[in-house]
Parts: structure tokens; sequence; C-alpha cells
């Protein structure tokens, strides 16, 4: 863990906490995360980031430098500085498991812990659990447009900055992309890593030929990319190649850059059949994003494997979600917010999806406690400030857990359009009773 | 330097390194780094990202543990190893300074290095300085439009990992924000901190007004949040909480997080005012951006500060910039690239900025060495690996200075909707020919 996350925090998360303990509110508090409601092009999300906001609050410390830093702003009491110096996690957390189609309103993760413990953690949570949760639900879209073609992740050059980077690119291998172009997420997490060339390589070259050769002569079951100048001269190029090395052309596919992919993947595909490069396969990447995708396979172009960057790295279409932190509980009683458009349903809370033959047909928002029909979607997965045993699964069984449940969901939610009406999510009558009574104490209230 | 930015990096320039090792192509090559072309909805970007890249490239060293991982993949030569075991980075970078407005062609950095070294920086180059600059250009329409009231970045819980909560915070900081919630900021940068209050304070306390008076035992000088249940309701507790605190009352502001922002400060406004309170002032936050500050300003909505998160934080309107890093020099040759609509001007550059009474007129790309009309916008950054004094501003310096270029920009960019015609961008009539005779000397090619 970066010990630097300890600051990631807003300041008045510091400010709230240092009222709360010179208030000697140390009381249980429920904080429940979650997104208010979906985006207009997403018919469900994909929860993940779980495993790096569990990590954050085993290890989460306040360094010297760090308290020195804080003391320094004048803002603060003696009593906040030094709760931060001792501060372990010592609460609770139910989360559902990384890889989980979710629904607006429905909490990725739940918090109970003494308030100021709660309270500290919100901005680093929503910070991991947002990135993540963004980055695999477009992925599931790019993967469901790509339809059983292999789908690479080239993120890393405009995902934003370095966490992101590395976070998206685990998070689209959750939600099922098949590999990564980057070597710290293959290193850091078993990612396979793939790769072909650029096209400085052509253009360091004297020919896109003599590029060609040279970068077969190391590289023998390469990919070449051949549209640094003219896509179909340079498939020429490779067809040329090939008649040059024999027996020892062993290149594996050609990569499209730009340019008009349906009409080039088909000339390229018929050039290098004529040619009996059959074995020869068709990347195609460049600006692709899920629906250009879903057009390409649509119309049947004859694409082997797509390589995804930019739209999936910033999930370009939805940057962000109305992913929020919020206190639902407090001191045993519920607590409600009532802001315009911002309301909240209060308590503890679980939720249980119905399934018809396998296939999910409702989701249940329900108070902890509650037995309803379906399966229960949160789990305990850290008790007094400790991950629980199976709470860290590898990330191949994350990824397979992914799969399986994207595939019990109702197959008209995998379109890319919205879907109407959307997918029920209905709050259980106990848990719209009490919001009720809450709405009338406070409007009765002074 | 995260010792890990190493292996930020894309599979393909580590085969396409050991390419050139392999081939002994160790000539100087020069790498334009550069937006393609300006989004719809920018007028123009501000270059940011630069101290990042060069303390990449002054720290750039491989580890042991990262070797072996890229042993481990059996892609690789020996040489390949050997060289990254011995890796310094040697070569030279010409820049314009962070903060400098540029447009689309125009490098905002060069890097002018042996083949292979130029070739390895490419993706950690294109994140940081993509990452960057997309923030600090969506920061400038942000400042832009609160024209002149101060701004306060709260981004941190939605923007992209924890490295974009940190760089976006830089970069809106040189942009001209005022101050950030980001503690890591904080205390990485030295930029101010700024706070209010969470509704999760109120919402722990039995009543608002019990919430209040709690905080401001502690924080008398603060600003209190009166949206949690309903906002004039809300601003009444304060006006309750001045009557009971008389002299003691010192509440700097009320903040309003929710709801019609014009219709709420006017009221706000109103009821403060009849209250005696006109030197408390209003914040507004809550899904604010670019577009709905500049309708609030226009309203003379009485609103004294911004706070502006998740759209500045994922510039969610623009989420990414078509820019590149492209071989555009290598061996003493100009090199081009022809793909359908990503053609590129060759050779080593320099940007001349035509000014007419101290405003920029007209951006002139010439080749380097070129010495026309205006100012050169690029300048030598580092020179044989090492920084060049003057190279390392201080952020506040960096912030100065981009005020200062922001001022001479003709007015009309500074529109949030795109102007007609656009700033006028040409190239030189010497680089002009130059790619028309690479272009020529191509089609002319077998």
């Amino acid at each position: 863990m970066d010990e630097s996350a300890a600051l990631f925090t807003d300041l008045y998360e510091f400010t709230m906490v240092d009222g709360y303990l010179q208030e000697d509110m140390h009381d249980e508090a429920v904080f429940s995360l979650f997104v208010r409601r979906l985006p207009a092009r997403r018919n469900f999300l994909m929860a993940c980031g779980l495993e790096d906001a569990l990590r954050y609050l085993e290890t989460l410390r306040f360094t010297p430098a760090q308290l020195d830093y804080l003391a320094s702003l004048q803002l603060f009491s003696d009593r906040l500085l030094r709760y931060l110096e001792r501060f372990r996690f010592s609460g609770e957390v139910c989360a559902v498991p990384e890889g989980t189609p979710l629904f607006g309103e429905e909490p990725l993760l739940e918090v109970i812990a003494p308030l100021p413990e709660a309270q500290l953690l919100e901005t680093y949570l929503l910070n991991q659990v947002h990135l993540q949760t963004l980055a695999a639900s477009k992925a599931t879209r790019v993967i469901g447009a790509a339809a059983g073609r292999p789908v690479v992740e080239f993120c890393l050059r405009r995902s934003h900055g370095m966490d992101a980077g590395l976070k998206v690119a685990r998070a689209a291998f959750i939600a099922g992309l098949d590999a990564t172009s980057n070597m710290l997420a293959g290193q850091r997490y078993g990612i396979p890593v793939k790769g072909t060339m650029a096209h400085s390589f052509v253009q360091a070259h004297e020919g896109e030929l003599e590029a060609f050769r040279t970068f077969t002569r190391y590289f023998p079951d390469s990919t070449l990319l051949v549209d640094t100048y003219d896509t179909l001269r340079g498939v020429q190029h490779v067809i040329r190649l090939a008649r040059e090395l024999g027996e020892g052309f062993h290149v594996r596919a050609v990569r499209l850059d730009s340019g008009d992919m349906l009409a080039l993947s088909r000339a390229t595909r018929q050039m290098l059949d004529e040619a009996g490069l059959q074995r020869v396969n068709i990347i195609a990447s460049g600006n692709l994003d899920e629906d250009s995708i879903a057009r390409l396979v649509a119309e049947e172009a004859p694409i082997d494997c797509f390589g995804v960057g930019t739209s999936l790295g910033t999930s370009s279409d939805v940057p962000c979600l109305d992913m929020v932190y919020k206190l639902v509980a407090y001191a045993g009683k519920d607590r409600i917010k009532l802001s315009t458009a911002k309301a909240l349903l209060p308590g503890r809370k679980q939720v249980f999806r119905e399934e018809e033959n396998g296939v999910a047909r409702r989701d249940v928002l329900a108070r902890h406690g509650e037995q309803l029909k379906g399966r229960p979607l949160l789990h305990p997965v850290m008790r007094g400030g400790k991950r629980m045993e199976g709470a860290s699964p590898s990330l191949t069984e994350v990824r397979a857990y992914a799969r399986r449940e994207l595939e019990r969901l109702p197959p008209e939610l995998r379109q890319l359009e919205p879907i109407s009406p959307p997918y029920r999510v209905e709050a259980s009558p106990v848990l719209a009773w009490t919001r009720e009574q809450l709405t009338e104490a406070w409007e009765a209230s002074p």
C-alpha cells in the first residue's frame, strides 16, 4: 500500500473527525457506498475495487511527516493528531464480490465502524471503487460488442495517470478482456501481456518492407502494423515478405489502425487469402469503442481481434458515476438525507437478487436482517479490521465469477443501448416504510 | 519518482527497442509529443505535465525485479535486458513551459535522443502530459466561467485513481484555481487546502441546528452545509445559531450543494441579509461545471465561491485528447506518416506565436532552426539527460506564467463555445514544402 494514501483525503474528513472526537461521538456508524442512479448508457454496472479498498483499510497508518503537515495547518486539535497517530481501522465491512453486476442505489459496500473511523475513509474508498467500477462496467460493454472475439487493452497512454493505468487494466481483465499492453499490470497482477509494433518502428527504417524484415528477424511470430503509409500497400509488403521467407514466415497477424475498418479489413482478408495467408489474422485498433466494434461485428468484418484503448481507459462516454458514501445509520438510529433529487434510503442494507431459471428478474433492496426471496449479494468481508477468510479471491477466480454473473443477467441488459423498462430494483416494503416514517418525522420536526 | 514507472510501458516499446538494439539503430531520433487536433469544445489547451516528464527522464531505472519479470516473459533478447539494466536517459528535451496555451499539431515537447532511448519513453510521457494538459485545459474553462469569483477544487473522490487525484489538483492550481480539498496535494505541492463539512456530520446529530452548534464550537469560522434536509430551513438554522452566539458567531459561509442554485442562492442571500448576516458568504457546489457556473454568473447569482468536483476532475465533457508521440526524424532524415486523417508534419520543430499589441494573432509551426517573426514557444529544458537551469520553476511561478499567458490570448478564445474561425495555426512555407516533398517521394516509391 502506498503510504501517501493516508493523506489522499478531503480536508473536511479531518475536520469532521475532529468534531466527532471532541464530542465523544464514537458510536457505531454505517456508511453505504453506492451509485445513486445508472448513467443513461449503462444497463448495469460491474462492481470492482474491493481488493484495493480492503488493503487500504488493513494498512492505513499516518506517518510522522503526514502528522507534521496536518499540525502545520493549525486547523486541528491535538486530540485529532493523537488519534491519527494511533489510527487502526477496527470495523466491519460487508460488500458484493468484485465482478458482481449491480444497479442504482445498491450498496457496493457498507462500512460499520465507530463514526470517526468510518468517516475518515470516505475519499479513498470512493476514489478506488469509483474508478474500477467505472472501468469494469465499460469493459463489459466492449466485451459484449466483440461477441467472442478476443479484445486486448491498449489504454495505458491515455488513462488518467499511473494509478488509473494499472487499475483499469485489472478491472478490464476481470470484466473479460484477454490481455493488456501494460507491463506493470502484467508484473503486478499476472495479466497476460501483448504487443505489436508502432508506426515509429516502420518510420525509422528506409521503407516499410525493410522494417517488416527487421522486426520478423527478431520476432518471427509477431503482428505487423500495416497503416503507416497506406494500409493495402502495407498488406502487399506483408505478402512480399511471406514470399521472401517461405517456410520461415510466421507472422501471426496484421494490425489495421486507421481508416474505414470494414472496407480495409475485407480487402486485407481477401489479399491475404489470395496469397495463401489464411492463417494470418487481422487485428483492428485505433479509436475503437463498443459501438464501432458492434457495427463491425454486425457487418461481419473479418477481424479476429480488437485492440481497445482510450475509450475504455477513460470510459469516455461515461467518465464518472454518481457514486457516493453516505451515512445511513448512527448510534442505533437510521439516518436520512432529503436534498432535492438526492434522497437516501436509510439504514444498513442487503440486496436480494431474485432469479428465474438461473436468470435475474428483480433485485430487492432490503433492510439488513430481512430474510427475503432470492440470493443475498452483500457478504461480510472484514471484521475487527481483519479481512475474513474467503475475502481474497485470486484475479482468475474473480474473472471467472464475473463471467458467471454476467451470464445470469437477462440478455437484453447486454445491449449497448438503454433498455426500457429498465431492470427492476425495488425497495422492500419494510425499507420503504422506514424511509416514509423518517421523512414524516423530519417534516414534523421544528 | 515511483520506481514502478519503469514498467509503466506498453509491451511494444520493449520489442521495438530490442529490434533497434539488434540492428544497431542508435542514431539520433526526434519524437514530437502533440495533440493532433483540438476537441470540439476546446478553443485552446494549456500545456501541463512537463515537471513529471522531466523527473521521469532524470530518474528512470530498471530494478532487478523488473528485469526478472521481463526475462520471465521469454520474449526479449539478453541484449535488451543488459541495455535496460544500465539504462540512463542521455538525451535532450525541448518543451513549452507548463501553463502555455497551445493548439492542435503544436509540440508540447520534443525528445532528441538515440532511437532506443527516445522510443522507450513514449507511454509514460504521454500518460502524464495527457492527463495534466487535459485537466489544466478544463480548469481554464472553469476559471473563465467563474469570472473572478474564487473556485475550489473538490475532485478527489471521483478523479481516476490516486495519481490523477494528485496531478489534477496541481494542474488546476496552475490554471488558476484557488485551493483544493486534497490534503495530499496540499502536502506535496503546498497548494492551499480548504474544506467545509459533509452531510454525514449533520446526519450524525439529532438535528441540523445541533450539528451546526457542534461544528462551530470547534471550527468557529467554518462553512456550514445547509442542504442536508431542506436548504432554506438550513439557512434558518444558521440564522438561529447567529442569534444564539451573538458576538461569538464567526461562520464564514454557507454551502448550497443541490437544487436550483440560482433561486436558492437568491433566497439565501436575502434571508442572510435580512438577518444582518451580510458578511456570511455563499458557496455553491454539487455537479457544477463551466456551463452551469457561466449561467449562474450571467444571471448574477449571489454566489461568492464555487466548489467544482467531478466535471473538472474527469474533464467529463472531453475526457481524452488525441495526444500522440511521433517519430519525426531519424538519422538526420525527416520522417512522415500518412495514415488516413492521421498525417504527420515531419522534422524537429519550433512554434512562433505572433502578437499584436500583446495579443496573440497567429501561430506558425516551423522547422527547427527557422527564424520567423514572433515568440518561439519551445525551449531547451534538458541536455545530456540533465535538467537545465531555469527548467524547474516553482508552482507559484508556473501559475503566474499561466495567468500572463492566458491574458495574451485573444479574448474570444476564452468563450466556452467553439469560435469560428478558430485561432490561426499555420505551417511555415518551408515546413509545408518539406511535407509535400516527402509525400511525393513516398508516392513515387516502389
